[in-house]
């Protein structure tokens, strides 16, 4: 049998509505995801790098390797994945599979992973995940994986959001874009009533989704959740929201090169 | 720095009640795992075997490289996990992890994977996502990568079921055992009542978790789920259960061997 390279149907209609769109959705996977993570305890050898067996820590490994795993099949073709080790990936074994780019090509480099990585592991995580040592070490560093995917997903989404913001007003940005002013970049892009939206809308889902169903209700569960629906409200204003503006602010830097 | 093992602090005091609740806990990841992947159209081409570069297909290259990849970390050590192809798997490159085995020996090796990835790619798949191609086939494929992961883990988990029920009363199976008795064991271990509870419980977990939340909830999304609920109601009544059960009785086959 040929052997026939991989086609999609999609067209980019990229829109101020459906980028907004991706985002509610993506709050609903990184929820997901935390939840997830918050089953296991910390498991705090996956983080140790004296353990036996891998050059670094066993989570960093695993993120590595299967990270190289997905590039070969085309994982980062597409722009809206960034890679934690881009250092690391092999080339592709499938056909390339010619994305429609709709960024512009001086801004879909920029990667901030390294201190979404730090973030993560060392602020986030001691806020949501108990004490404790269960074994299931790669369950959970599939989880922090996932976790990390999901964030560096929805804070990297930042460059679509500022090249519609950018092409639906251009004479907004240009100024301050020429002056490579960002404090004034970032004041443009802040919109509080919106972000205290989002951090309400978060928490409502974190409890929607975390909450314990059972047919029957008892009362001792009301109100008991797998993750603080007020944790991911902090997430949301303290980190995902300022970084996904930062990754706006450096997008728009460079969107006049 | 030298480099040492990991071992984890937990010990195996497995009772009916601690299976029931991890079950149940299972439910949700499973519900998790379906939501995610109906965020993506069919992508039928991840499933083509003519597509070039990999051999076979997309997907089957992805579930078996990352498989090898947690197989070198230790992912089948513990005895909850089983492998989609475990004839491709790697040596470890960690010290092994000494996980107390409860599991009669006999029962171990078990796997009806072959069964559940061939339900869940011919059967279960098609009525839960929609057609289309929207290009992204490496998260779509880590999303049935996942749904095959747990699907897998709740089915293999009646080894456990089937250890501690017969632990409990080893008097109820022995004669069933020792005569080979499909039948009779299934019969022992179908409880109608408990089933239907089951699909019940799942139908209003997916509504919980499948809802569209809004601070404003607008009346046009009620009832609307991200996945059918009946439909995880009738995957559980027509597949999980009673592969479930299928493991139950195989285990138990071999419980006197």
């Amino acid at each position: 049998m040929s052997k026939k390279p991989i086609s999609s149907d999609s067209c980019l209609n990229m829109t101020l509505d459906s980028v907004r769109e991706s985002l509610i959705g993506q709050e609903d996977t990184i929820i997901f995801c935390l939840i997830e993570r918050a089953k296991y305890p910390i498991n705090s050898p996956l983080y140790d790098e004296s353990v036996a067996g891998v050059p670094g820590s066993l989570v960093e490994y695993i993120v590595k390797e299967t990270e190289a795993l997905q590039a070969k099949v085309g994982r980062y073709e597409s722009p809206e994945e960034n890679p934690f080790f881009p250092e690391n990936l092999p080339p592709l074994i499938v056909p390339p599979h010619n994305i429609p780019q709709v960024l512009h090509p001086s801004g879909i480099s920029i990667n901030i992973n390294k201190t979404i990585w730090d973030t993560y592991f060392n602020q986030l995580l001691p806020l949501f995940v108990r004490e404790g040592n269960d074994g299931n070490y790669v369950p959970t560093a599939t989880c922090d994986l996932h976790c990390l995917q999901a964030l560096s997903r929805r804070i990297h989404y930042g460059k679509f959001v500022a090249e519609i913001k950018f092409m639906d007003a251009p004479e907004d940005y240009s100024p301050a874009i020429r002056a490579q002013d960002r404090a004034t970049l970032m004041s443009l892009l802040t919109f509080e009533k919106v972000e205290e939206m989002v951090k309400q809308r978060v928490e409502k889902k974190t409890m929607v989704f975390g909450q314990e169903v059972s047919l029957n209700d008892p009362d001792d569960k009301k109100g008991k959740y797998k993750v603080d629906p007020s944790m991911v409200s902090r997430l949301y204003g303290e980190w995902v929201m300022p970084l996904t503006k930062l990754v706006q602010v450096e997008y728009l830097l460079r969107r006049l090169d």
